[in-house]
């Protein structure tokens, strides 16, 4: 089931602006101090690093990715999640904007 | 005292993209049924309009403002807010990113 909203969270209200913008995501706590974050990509071929493992799950829109060490392009859309592994990295390709929640195991 | 956190708040995960991206936003509802936003708006000159009456109040980084009808262009840096009537609406001039959250009538 897809995360339309997510309740009871403490929201930082200072934005995180990776990539010139082509990436923007705001910071959540919830109550039992797990970390996630809401946030959009915008048309652009990416490279994120991770420090904790992540799992992205895409709320709209879509993108496709290629794990580190992969050479597989996937397509993940509305309601799909992919996971990282800590202290890797992710390339993204986003033609139309790809709305997700991450994640942090 | 500027807002840093908001605590309580269902998040819609799916981000408001304005104008190609120059603008992303996430909504907000806390426990009352207040809605808010927290956004960013990237380098940029901008018009947005209101429908109900806002509060913009700067959480990092700053704006230029000049409400509809006014000729007259103000600053707005963190912890300063402004306000637009309903149904108005207000140029903004960023040159820094202009992180902000939005306070709704």
């Amino acid at each position: 089931m897809m995360t339309e909203k997510i309740e009871g969270a403490a929201v930082t209200t200072r934005a995180n602006v990776y990539f010139d913008g082509k990436c923007v995501s705001h910071t959540l706590q919830l109550a039992d101090g797990t970390k996630k974050s809401v946030g959009v990509v915008l048309p652009a071929t990416l490279t994120f690093n991770t420090g904790a493992a992540e799992v992205m799950e895409c709320v709209a829109g879509s993108c496709e990715y290629k794990l580190a060490g992969s050479s597989e392009w996937k397509k993940s859309a509305a309601g799909e999640k992919f996971s990282i592994p800590a202290n890797s990295s992710f390339e993204i390709k986003v033609t139309e904007a790809y709305h997700y929640i991450c994640h942090f195991a």
